[in-house]
């Protein structure tokens, strides 16, 4: 059994999903479009969802805790209506308890008026930042991010908006894919090394700007292009404005979104993800061939590489699991004693298809390893005669800290053994993980650099300070 | 865009789910066992949930509109602490309004005692039935056919209970999973066709009953046998006992059970669902061979038989659409206006994936043709060459009287279009549907005869009463 | 302290209110008239409420548990429109679970069509009722006497309601104030005894019926009569039918509708609750004078029989407690250690006025005497000199078995002891009761004869079968 | 009909209710007495509710929309366990939506540390303050004064928090009963004019602080003082400090705390708000004579000045009205079409007690004047012969800028029109205020000066700045 907070546990986490439009749209209200666009990011963020509205003269908010579909109903969404702009929000699921100050838009003002900012990403000098702020004397009523660049931008405002943001990339250090939103403008940017997604698009006359591409396809939005690292672009009512504030030199797009976070349909810098992941697999096939009967994958992040090992190996594809669809947060979790007796609420494996099979088993990761090992067994008791797990990127060996929550070098197995140790660690009878130039293969002609810092711990910027030990900061925080 | 609502109405329905066990388990509580396995029925229905639990001198019950996840909480699952044995339901949604009273178990005091009814199925001759029993001067206070059950059981008990449900047997004609627990007794009942699946499995020392074998492999139960058609099965103190009311000559298994209602995981009556899907797919490869360069699955029903046909044909598998995993109950549905413009909620075609191919692409059914119709334009407007449709089971022609939502000839577009003018309809470049002889060859070896009064408009028994005219009263019915 | 479910076991327990309405009016929808009577009878119950209403060709309800407003939002109420009549109900609240099954009204179908039945009052021999139609072969869903008068109903159907209604009341003993709701009409019973209140009134066209005439008065109709011991008022498009099943003779108005459950502003068979009220506490001060400083009432309820003593006596009327009005059902009670402290959540002695003085404090009735020794000890310790209670009825000192929740003798103080053991156990200096006579004056006039039962043992109909053992039976029934 | 919503508006509305308590307390965990202590001034406040928590290293907190009992249950309140100390805020009700991100305490982090605020009070140089801010850069994410005096208070900690706290007081200006949590210590500040009340208690080794003294009843405490206005109290580990920070030479206690707004068993700065109230009847009836058959009080706010007025003038004391307990904040509100038929929802005349009598009739002040207008055509519908109207208080002529929500000159009708005019205009036979030496009388000894502002235009500061305007502006605030 791989109960879902588990399951969370060993999977690399995206912080959030942004989504934002501006511009008179004939074909529905701005706080429509945007839910159905947070809608199908919601793979991104199943914490807390908003949208601010901007109606021209005044920016106004709703957020609330959990799914987009529980946040918003109808009478929700009609209280925001008749706005020109807009800009949502998902934020991820932590195990921990749930803060409503932590949602977002995060909602200011200030005085030059009204700023609603979504934020996806981490900043990795927020300690130094937020000590200069406090000891100039602001005060932090959340734990955000978005906190700290709100205040630097408010004190960096004489010149206006566009030059403040300008100040501030030059302050602030990480990964953000930030949208703000003000009484007549939207402005969305990308940080100068890339390192989260965010795209824009046009829908009629508006344009429209998203963390995926499978938001604009949610919406009936065409996509444009990415938004380039480094890049502010504005949107009023004269139009849209790019302001490039430094050389792209080094981009450094996180390698893990065509691994695992991005959704299979989407297309970030000019890549198709699930091209990608198919080349994942095929690429891992050659360079772990094995004889076996069946390829599998552990849905659903598996699937889509598991599909080009076989297509690649002339192995056949098969489903060896199947997993459950009505899992939700209120689930109640099965007692120690009856997962021992072996009661699969998420996941079951086919037996009548895996029993005396070979089977080359596609994950797209390993991160402290239970999943893993809880796989190959749960396929072994359903009588598979080999499992040969296959990974469809790197061991990953370091910790993310830009935006990914994987605290500490001690959760990930990938750390502490090497592959040989992770396959007895999980059973499993071989072990391959894609190599570093495999998985760069899936990506070539995207133009751009990527980060693997979660593979070689070199990171493209350095960092200053430990997210763990802010993490711990924050468990203190003011709000339970 | 294919919203919730549409979708739903374009599949066939299944009814319910029923879950029970009895006997002393070491592994865990009565209730918490049947919660889990109902979760794993969840796909049998989600608009009502339900669980009876009977401590040897009493039976308690708690149901409620919804999830199983959402009915149940901790605290609501420990209120039924202490049994000894529980019947469990899960009830399909409409799309009409919910009805409390309509939620199972039913609960009945009679003479003899208390007893919960969990009935998966639909009898035919209800409206005889129930002109009979309310000449007599009974009243009911729901539109279940379970309480026309339970009140002629009440009415046949002076020799008790299990001579009651033999007289029973021979009164009511359709189709009926059924579980009853009483004070001190477990009873399952599958109707003398078998047209609805149930299954019979041991976990430790407890018996446990289920509409499909998921259920087994959820709770970590073992899989006995299928409850024999026309068989009761009584389950006390004493253990187990089988009553076979009627030689199970001609047996009419719901043949769209493997088509369409369970689980991929899931066995019936011998036969791996699994295994009938992908060897549907392949004899529609044979059936319906095209020159293509891609075959896709309409998701999550059509994955299976897609593999199948790929595998089959040598044409390589892939995945075609992407489904937004979180579509919930109380999403809201887009406008018209938003609709027109492409806004897409649940499924997404991968644009890059399709996009100048020749698709084979496969569903289980055509019901009214919308949902297909609406996937061929999504294909199209991605850019798909050519798209060719197939159908992994014959056309469905005629209504069904057994427990699907399927009214009138009217909504099926077989009944009306032979198979050109379907393909013209839903805007494909071909269209083939797997033959009744293809789809025969899936089950066989079940040992047990198969109903496909929807393919034929020949069913089991004669049809004596319109459904629909019943249905039409029910809307009319007491409780909004 | 004392707690909310303390208090609520140390009062008598009102059962129900209904109200009806049948008839086009101009002045608002028939659900929204039901809506507001239900709200003004809420005094009466709060566990449940629901409304059910015809359109003429069919009956529709809804239900739920909780309070009027919590039961129904606009929503709820817009999907009853366009009815031409309905009747509604209100359930009191136990300690014990709350069960939607037994929320009224009970819907039922039945040879003749559709009937919703509203019930306050108490069957006395149901069990008999109940074994003769089990016998028969009823099945019974709910713990309700209400689905024994309507299987009775339905079963005597072949001369028409209105016959079966004859016989039906010929059948049943106990009672009851019955509104029944079918396609066409709207029908209201009193029992022979006229043992709970029932009054009829006219708004505009409409007739309406309710349980106490202040529900009259919060929908702006006029009051006409109170429906007679016995009588049948058929409402239809024909107009209003009295039929008079039985002389009237002995009537038996439940005594304590004037002590405690009628709100003050109701006028049951002519007589004004308030008036009756005062009048007790007047007649109180010459049955028991004393000499003090101050006269206070136990809110709510001794608040006018405060007033009336004051008056009598010439003793100074004051307000001793105060009463939080924000204690609603889902309050946390204090900890045992936290009511030792002194915390005091729903009432609160007012030193500044009780410090120092002799007080006269005036209560409805005493129960189990818990809470008066709590109201007695709080006055104490803020102060008060002298603490002379003054109860405005007689002892109660035997059960009651029309629809009051004291089941059994060895729950009232007044059964065991006699007045100077309960003076003692609540630690007043000195105790009164009003004098049976002198209840009886405060309804004089009335022309009605009265039930007091709980203060003599002696009920206008033989007790033949305890209440107690029934409740008991109920507790395991069927549904949580 | 006086609907809930329109009262609201006839009715000054208080701003808020504080709590706090430091010290470990063996009679109960600090979160469950704050929860008690706030629960007992809910009349304060019904909008939202929140406790923030100290357990010496971290300050945590939850609040929410809503009454006490329904933002916090056993679950959240046991998530604050363990801790030290302890502040809570109730927020009162308005009209408009509700806001989260307003809801108290507010938490904020800084560079010393974290702090909870719960304010009760008004600033009147908010703007101000509030622009100078803004234009250091400091951003804003609520409407509440109490935001502008966390910045201030963070900016000025050089010296430590009494020191900060000191300056900030030099530099607001309006009324504030404010308590402050940090890790280790609990801070209670009352305004210099003393405009809102703010007592000190003890409770066990604990000291306890709240808005009002019937906070310290219901959780068993001990009432020690009022704070002094200008006093900061400090309480700690080493125990309680005083600061007086100005000498409190002209305290301006706000009168309408004894007129309206607190309960009636508080005692403010050494006055019984129940003394002053009867005895406010008392000289009402001296001034204001007239020759009636009984004394009415509007409930609840005018009982008590009736039962003075009664007594003082030897006319019967009655109950006029009976008002409904359980109007809720989701009652649904009349159409005006039954309005006009005369739906009562709140309030119901007693008719057998007014009719034919000659009505003197108590309330507690007059705002708008559309309550008083119902009330004396109510009472005439119900067959009053005369009705005097009768005011405990001056007429209220002038807005409020301390707290009170009465925005605008206009809505008073006091403000255009003389006594005879007001009369005329709610249609009472006649209509006489008690004057402002008699309201003075009855508030005599407490050694305190009080703001009458509102009777005579004259604030105890200089208003600098409209309160309506500020309110306008908040109105196009951030968040919905």
């Amino acid at each position: 059994m791989i109960s879902d907070s588990e399951e969370r546990l060993d999977r690399m986490s995206e912080e959030c999903g942004v989504f934002g439009i501006f511009g008179s749209n004939k074909s529905g209200e701005v706080q429509d479009i945007t839910y159905f666009g947070l809608y199908a990011l919601q793979h991104r963020g199943q914490e807390s969802a908003g949208i601010a509205v901007s109606d021209g003269n005044a920016v106004f908010c709703h957020k609330g805790m959990g799914l987009v579909a529980e946040v918003f109903d109808k009478h929700q969404l009609s209280r925001l209506k008749g706005g020109k702009a807009a800009v949502g929000h998902v934020r991820y699921s932590t195990t921990g308890d749930s803060q409503f100050v932590n949602a977002q838009p995060l909602m200011t003002r200030f005085k030059r008026g009204t700023m609603a900012l979504a934020h996806n990403g981490n900043l990795i000098n927020t300690d130094s930042l937020r000590a200069d702020l406090e000891e100039s004397g602001v005060i932090f009523q959340t734990s955000l991010d978005t906190e700290v660049i709100a205040n630097l931008i408010a004190r960096n405002m004489e010149s206006g908006l566009e030059e403040a943001l300008k100040k501030v990339m030059g302050l602030i250090c990480g990964s953000y894919a930030l949208l703000i939103l003000t009484e007549n403008k939207m402005v969305a940017i990308r940080d100068p090394l890339g390192i989260r997604p965010l795209a824009l698009g046009r829908l009629g006359d508006s344009y429209v700007v998203a963390s995926e591409t499978c938001a604009f396809d949610a919406v009936g939005a065409e996509y444009i292009r990415d938004i380039k690292p480094g890049e502010i672009v504005v949107v009023d009512e004269k139009g849209l404005r790019s302001i490039q504030t430094a050389a792209p030199l080094n981009s450094a797009l996180c390698i893990f979104e065509f691994v695992y976070f991005a959704r299979t349909d989407s297309t970030i810098d000019g890549i198709s993800v699930y091209m990608a992941r198919k080349q994942a697999g095929a690429i891992l096939a050659s360079e772990h061939p094995v004889e076996a009967d069946l390829v599998i994958g552990v849905p659903d992040s598996g699937t889509t590489a598991a599909i080009g090992y076989a297509e690649a190996s002339g192995i056949p594809y098969g489903e060896g699991f199947i997993k459950n669809r009505y899992v939700g947060r209120t689930f109640i979790q099965p007692s120690q004693q009856l997962r021992e007796q072996g009661v699969r609420i998420k996941l079951n494996a086919l037996r009548r298809i895996v029993k005396g099979k070979r089977l080359v088993v596609i994950d797209d990761s390993i991160v402290r390893g239970t999943t893993s090992r809880k796989i190959v067994e749960m396929l072994r008791l359903a009588g598979a005669r080999e499992v040969h797990m296959r990974i469809s990127s790197p061991p990953v060996r370091y910790p993310c800290y830009f935006g990914i929550d994987i605290n500490t070098c001690d959760q990930l197995i990938g750390h502490s053994c090497d592959v040989e140790e992770i396959c007895t660690a999980i059973g499993a009878d071989s072990l391959g993980y894609l190599s570093r130039e495999g998985l760069m293969k899936t990506v070539e002609g995207s133009g751009c650099g990527f980060c693997q810092g979660c593979f070689d711990g070199e990171y493209p910027v350095e960092k200053k300070e430990s997210r763990k030990e802010r993490k711990k900061e924050e468990d203190n925080g003011p709000e339970l």
